[in-house]
């Protein structure tokens, strides 16, 4: 049988892609190179702009569900954060040790709906205080999912100390770059992309 | 204060563009020819697979809302009837006055939450009795586009007529082209997409 391989990416604008002219993003990115290297799949984008790790997960497993009915191989990319460690007031929009419980359920509910994970680091933006909580988020997520036995692609780091990363953010809205940002974002994650997509259920 | 648009693209697979080695589909090439004159928008690709308007018609409303709290300028795109009309056993998925129905429903949920809505035709595929029966809803959906007062972009015929769709949904899975038919639709919808971009709410 042909393997039907039905993906949702799942998370905030950054993962929407808002603010790369073609539309694309890392994740249609990632899902056209795969489609080059001969794995076609239906992929799902679920990012939606503002939202962080409390609004995620209250949705997304109803709009996954009713996207991941048929196919032989499904599966679901998680990436949120920045949002979470907005402050509003001096606080920020989610505690850190709430994001880390959100993701944590949702890792649950994949495992037990029969859906393989994989969850990318929230990458930084332009205002670097922000940055610090959100790096702060990538080793509590990256613990996540450590216990959960789930892979984590830590590119926080590296997309900090990415110049067309850096200059891109800055020169958009200070939170998204454009299509020459996010072609790096989606080049960090690819050799653990295809390493995920190489393992089977 | 800047225009805000956002814009959910609703519908079924050939709405998610399955097929496309890009993955855009003909909904992310209007939106990056809209960005590429000027026009950025935040789009949130909606289509399902194997969706028919019953379908639809239950979920839409939920997600629109969700992807469309804010922002100045909020619009739905709405596109199917494909799966409606495929046969199992010897009648429709969907009945075409149900079909009908489900898509005024919409439109009256559209206006009522203050969404501008546009309406693409369903597009042909090789089945030519299933594209037949499609186009009899493209009529009906042309009618009940009249009675709500809302652009309706009939495309079926053209796209019945047109070498390059023809071609590369017989060649792939009789329902879904590839990236030059999906490039087909797009240039077929972009002047009435345009039109309908230039009108203001």
């Amino acid at each position: 049988m042909t393997r039907d391989l039905r993906i949702c990416f799942v998370g905030d604008s950054l993962v929407a892609g808002v603010g790369d002219p073609g539309g694309l993003g890392w994740a249609g990115r990632l899902a056209a190179r795969a489609f080059a290297d001969g794995l076609p799949s239906t992929h799902y984008n679920l990012g939606v702009r503002r939202e962080t790790s409390a609004d995620i997960v209250g949705r997304w497993e109803d709009e996954c569900a009713r996207r991941l009915r048929h196919g032989t191989d499904l599966r679901v990319v998680l990436c949120f954060g920045v949002n979470d460690a907005t402050h509003e007031g001096d606080r920020p929009r989610v505690a850190p040790e709430r994001s880390a419980a959100n993701l944590a359920a949702m890792l649950e509910r994949a495992a037990a709906r029969g859906w393989r994970a994989l969850v990318v680091s929230p990458p930084p933006v332009a205002d670097l205080a922000h940055s610090a909580r959100t790096a702060l988020l990538d080793e509590d997520f990256a613990r996540v999912c450590r216990t959960a036995g789930v892979p984590y692609v830590s590119v926080h780091r590296a997309l900090s100390e990415n110049a067309v990363w850096i200059r891109e953010v800055a020169l958009g809205d200070g939170a998204h770059p454009g299509a020459e940002g996010y072609e790096e974002y989606a080049a960090l994650l690819d050799p653990h992309w295809r390493a995920w997509l190489a393992t089977s259920g």
